[in-house]
């Protein structure tokens, strides 16, 4: 390897915070203010190319600077790593930082630090596809086999799924692949969208929202739910009413219910003909899950947006826990991580409907989705993945949505490279917009000490 | 509430670590080189009588700073609370940290953020005991059950167990709670020791703590597994010989296998009677463990060092996937949570043999498993918690081993309480110890450095 092929020399981090939680986008029964934030991560290297790799993981707010902090934790592993060895096997370093034995202690292979993971990792994938000159989803699909099931790990799940599985899988995917490939770049993959539905809403406009999601051509919407029954039934009453019969309504309850509750709450509302109902209790709860699905069948069980790693995804498909898998992009680690729950889904039968939304999770997480159309799972049947409205102007390569299809990204890498000027602007706390943000809270808190006094006086 | 009865003013964090992994103790299949540590809180208050409540998280080095990066997110919550409330109804905050919709975005409830609610939590109840001048486990196995019941978290676990099980639960323990109480203050709790085991001692050193545990009055013993077959075979004949068939030895694989992996090597070591195979697998695959502990019975199956909350212990149970449970003092949400995990482990009827060692775990997690015999299961049979003669005068309020029992502290609080002057020559990077080291790094690098240049010239 000559040095002239560059090394990683740089692991540079941000703290980005959107102030979404003024709007009340993105609430639900658990989450009812969150701000947007990202826990940034740029790889640089001395290479002549002069490309950088981009992650992220994406946080609520509070807590991100905890996020920033694990991410350079793991900055010794990656720096000085040539990058051409780095790019033809990122699972070399994820194995790496997974194996890291006094931080392995901090999870294992859950939470923040392996968020951190995820972050680092994606943006591993980013400087591959951009040196590549492909889109992730590309390269991927044009990945041979072998070298696919070499960047997995499948320690915890072999059990389940073995190398060979893997293969086999793999092999076959690739049948008709060209096929496949020319159907995408035309039509693109079925997305749904949650914008209707934030529990913050009034029923005016999740109405007209509806109706928008129906006119933009999406087959599919999404209703927060799980705060309060009547609101719920009334809610669901006038969503079933804007889009009609024909249109796929889930319902999504963020994990706000027990067992019980889940059950009677699902069937409580299954008048409304909901397709799924999703994150019914804890992500954690394999057994909880495989006992919602037997009661509130025919509607589906779908979950794993907050669902740590390969092991628990390995043990909702072993029990028979889920319809629907729902990966995340930026919650386990990585694309490595993500290839190994969609062979796992491959494996059963079982179609993954990406979560999405947040910070740049929709630009990520339609990467993954396509290769697996393409060269893994190779149909779009009940396949669609979530699309959310919200902040893709601060990313260089935005998500493009056509007919309520997400179409496939040209550019080479991950989608993931935030502009600039907004990760400028949205730094916190000394970006522009939190500087002012929080000095003219301070002003106020003043206005108010001065206030109480001439009382007190 | 009268304002002289004070509130907290402080939350103080250290990152404290001790290099252990210098002299090979702590050394296992997965952990070969721990620095023991710990990210340490320390609630300070305004009330009269000076007393602070101490609490930590324990980990195995790199990464601590990241774990009290965590601590000090959740400082907002607690700076300002009536130190009375607090003291009075620890759940009250801990339902507050738990509860924080942008932080929970980082677990919910496990890895990193989870354990910083452990440390502040278990900080809360080492303040309540010693304002209540009494041990910990005195304080819990005086209180009602009524308030017991009200301590604990029945999200995600009501299925299996509701506060009128719990209820029941805990009265039906306090039967002949008076007698345990003086036979526990008479002969003390049942421990084992883990100190022969450790992968990285040579046979000579194992045989011959083994023969010391047996003499010190130890009925159990434990030794590290998982790296090589051959080395453990050779281990546990030399193990077994030194201590005679009547005393038990666990084996512990700390996580190392796949599920194929852990029933082969250890029916391939059922040869030298191991009572349990602790760590077989992925703390999180509780499917995984059902299967392990069909295959290789009469041996037993242990784990929870490193389950990450109440969900999976409930899974485990639920899945008859143990034998032992071993709950860990500052992994979960701090008493709260292990209160329910002992509540869960009664209701089934599973043995509860604590995880210990590291910094401090030990003078925590005894209270715990003494409540358990005085107040809740009522019984010492087959539960022994872990001991290791680490670290132990780091601490005011060490533990003490009389005859292979942890007797019953008697000082106010938790335990928790590390000497200030270990604190200031062990805080990373900045204590006494570590500003020697580093130096002394940097004048070897450097030297190494001029080697380098001279060898070039």
């Amino acid at each position: 390897m000559s040095s002239s092929s560059g090394r990683v020399i740089a692991v540079d981090t941000h703290d980005i915070r959107f102030p979404t939680s003024r709007e009340l986008d993105g609430s639900d029964a658990m989450n009812p203010d969150p701000d947007y934030s990202a826990a940034y991560v740029v790889l640089r290297t001395d290479a002549d190319d002069a490309l950088e790799g981009h992650g992220f993981t994406f946080t609520i707010g509070r807590g991100n600077e905890v996020q920033v902090a694990a991410i350079e934790a793991l900055r010794p592993h990656v720096l000085g790593r040539p990058v051409d060895e780095l790019c033809a096997d990122p699972g070399s370093l994820v194995r790496d930082l997974t194996g890291d034995s006094q931080l392995r202690w901090l999870g294992p292979e859950k939470g923040v630090m392996h968020m951190a993971i995820g972050a680092v990792a994606n943006a591993v994938w980013d400087l591959a596809a951009k040196r590549a000159r492909k889109p992730l989803w590309q390269l991927l699909a044009d990945a041979t086999p072998e070298w696919l099931v070499a960047q997995v790990d499948f320690r915890y799940i072999a059990d389940v799924l073995t190398p060979e599985d893997a293969l086999h899988l793999l092999r076959r995917g690739r049948e008709g692949s060209a096929a496949r490939t020319e159907l995408l770049r035309e039509r693109g993959f079925p997305g749904y969208t949650t914008s209707p539905g934030w529990l913050g809403y009034s029923d005016e406009k999740l109405t007209r929202l509806a109706r928008q999601a129906v006119a933009d051509g999406f087959t599919q919407i999404k209703l927060k739910v799980g705060a309060d029954l009547a609101d719920d039934m009334r809610r669901c009453r006038a969503a079933r009413a804007a889009v009609g019969p024909g249109i796929r309504i889930a319902i999504d309850a963020n994990q706000r219910w027990n067992v019980g509750e889940a059950i009677e709450w699902t069937k409580a509302l299954a008048e409304f003909d909901p397709y799924w109902i999703e994150e019914p209790t804890s992500p954690d709860d394999v057994l909880g899950h495989a006992s919602v699905r037997e009661a509130v069948a025919p509607v589906k069980v779908a979950t794993g947006e907050h669902v740590q790693n390969r092991i628990i995804f390995k043990q909702l498909l072993q029990a028979g826990a889920v319809d629907v898998l729902q990966i995340d992009a930026a919650r386990v680690g990585g694309v490595n991580e993500n290839l190994a729950i969609l062979l796992l889904a491959a494996k059963f039968g079982v179609p993954v409907c990406p979560h999405a939304g947040g910070v740049g999770l929709c630009e990520l997480v339609q990467h993954l989705s396509m290769f697996d159309y393409v060269a893994l799972a190779g149909t779009v049947e009940d396949r669609v993945i979530e699309y959310v409205d919200h902040l893709h102007d601060h990313f260089l390569d935005p998500v493009v949505i056509g007919e309520g299809h997400y179409m496939a990204p040209t550019a080479p890498g991950f989608s993931a490279t935030m502009r600039p000027e907004s990760i400028a602007e949205f730094t916190f706390p000394g970006g522009a917009f939190w500087a002012a943000d929080l000095a003219e809270r301070a002003r106020g808190e003043q206005r108010t000490a001065k206030g109480r006094k001439g009382e007190a006086a």
